[in-house]
């Protein structure tokens, strides 16, 4: 017997979300499910509502930044117990065969691609796949992770599902920590967590921002110096000198202002995708010092588990602004102008209302 | 007391080569001074002697390829004695200091560059290098290569002093080898080094042309397939396949048909400033499975000597078209038509009649 799911989804690109409801399945024998308890909110929920990206199917329940508590397992669930706190990021599925899979990286799986908590192909129910603008989820153990944070921060866990996983892969993967000097661009849901990451690896970090305003903010984070990106003689004065770059920015921009700041051999890494292309990037600005432009999505589910550990072992979580389901066009409004430190969450409780 | 060198020169970027004299200075005691015998025609000779990148010092004697023998040697030398047959390529100087250096990269000098062996600052004699379209050069012995290929392959060793360690470098780093698939792009001359390095190191070597009438040619340079990069099928066959794709044309070039044809982590490699950008490259295509375009700029001394006695041992050379040096302007003509197998050589003996 599936169990209706209450939910805030969006009938067309145009509409306000709204009050929604539908079946989740019952778990299979490796599932769990998951009452949720926060959802943070994404600007690839926004882009996902108003089919800003190719390919939104209606109803469309966004949110992959989900917290919660597990109500039941299937039979041969070994991992989770009900009762526990858990985790469900970006993914809720993938081939488990492709060479990405099998080593780990379920978020490059190529065959064809991992299956999104939203809007991806629901091979159980027929449809697509609903997300955690919702009170509950069932989701195969292999996608769940495990919660070592104490309860009480809970909802501020929540934005690690993914603003936290897509900083913290490609910070390990380009080796910040200590001796590292590391940027991060932009000071948003993904570029806070990026500065507090980034410097409890033990990088020197630097916060760029549009915005003098910020500094200060910068600084509360984590970062060791704070530049405006528009003050060219600040830029210069760090010409040369970064191991990478971490670009939060999807917005269309210049990246030649970033390639110019990095060392021989370091290397900017994009992870939006804008919306217009960038201006094509100065090819002679990579090849005079061996440096490059690279990109990096989210992370594997083993790499997030890990991720939520070292945040849980370094105290570290967003910093959100809490909202009833309700709210969720004025939040939408309010982060398309940038005004939220840093992460809006979904009170899911509000639901109920 | 200087010696003077004949030459051929540009006097003005419209003006064509034409016989010019001009004085070497006497050995330092760290100097080899060396009797040029071959010098490749790159295609970064006719961009300076044309002006067609900034800051072109007139009177111009490009040539960066040089081959030829030993005739006197300063009172600190060491490494090389009369007699002995010698290389010189892109640079003749560099700072020793900077990070780049110490490190044995001088092409990546920061201080604030390699000398270059055409049109960079001479710093013994004031004003600008003199390059290898001339009968003798004086060298520090650090900017030096010892050529380990027999005297009957010498005009071919030439092209080895850019056209291959533009080449080597790039595969070196990036890990071209054994198990590992490898696209060179274009095959002029950097493109054809690039399919012969790559395949003695034992790489899968794909070569993509524009031109279904090269395909013979790539493939008895090496190259194990062939792909004519203006079929989308043929393309499409190869997507998410390769470890490392070097891209030898600088004309501006849509990069994505190329990212596309990367597997996860892969990169793309740039050695060429196109004189217009780009079309800006699709950075969804890096972020979706963590790919990089990155640059690669000659490489450093040891390197250098590393891939002339790698290329002695396999034994390579460049298949070249021999020149008088009379013959230059014919041949930029005919390089700009991309009509040489696959590099000119200066028989500088010509210089004599």
């Amino acid at each position: 017997m599936p169990s209706q799911a209450k939910a805030f989804a969006a009938q067309s690109a145009t509409t306000p979300l709204a009050p929604f409801s539908f079946d989740r399945r019952d778990p299979l024998p490796t599932d769990v499910a998951i009452d949720i308890a926060y959802c943070g909110v994404c600007h690839s929920d926004l882009h996902t509502v108003r089919a800003e990206w190719d390919g939104t199917i209606f109803p469309c329940v966004p949110g992959h930044e989900i917290v919660g508590r597990v109500t039941a397992v299937g039979s041969d669930v070994t991992k989770f117990a009900v009762g526990e706190i858990v985790g469900v990021g970006c993914m809720v599925g993938s081939c488990g065969t492709c060479p990405s899979c099998t080593e780990g990286l379920e978020n490059y799986c190529t065959n064809p691609g991992f299956v999104g908590t939203y809007n991806g192909p629901d091979k159980h129910n027929g449809g697509h796949t609903m997300g955690g603008y919702s009170d509950k989820i069932v989701v195969d153990q292999h996608f769940v992770l495990k919660i070592a944070h104490g309860e009480a921060d809970l909802a501020a866990v929540a934005p690690l599902l993914c603003a936290g996983i897509t900083t913290y892969s490609p910070l390990k993967h380009w080796g910040a920590g200590p001796g590292k000097k590391v940027g991060i661009v932009g000071l948003g849901g993904l570029g806070h967590m990026g500065v507090k990451i980034a410097a409890a690896m033990g990088a020197h970090v630097v916060a760029f921002t549009t915005s003098a305003s910020k500094i200060e903010d910068a600084k509360k984070l984590g970062a060791h110096e704070v530049v405006v990106s528009r003050n060219e003689d600040e830029m210069a004065a760090h010409a040369g000198s970064f191991d990478m770059i971490l670009n939060t920015v999807a917005a269309s921009h210049n990246l030649d202002a970033f390639t110019a700041l990095l060392k021989r051999e370091g290397t900017l890494v994009l992870v939006g995708v804008p919306e217009h292309p960038h201006p094509s990037p100065n090819v002679g600005a990579l090849i005079f010092q061996r440096k490059a432009i690279a990109g990096s999505l989210i992370g594997g589910i083993a790499e997030t588990q890990e991720m939520l550990d070292f945040c849980a072992q370094h105290g570290l979580t967003a910093d959100i602004e809490m909202i009833p389901i309700q709210e969720i066009e004025t939040a939408y409004e309010r982060m398309l102008k940038s005004d939220v430190k840093y992460r809006f969450v979904v009170d899911i409780a509000s639901l109920a209302a």
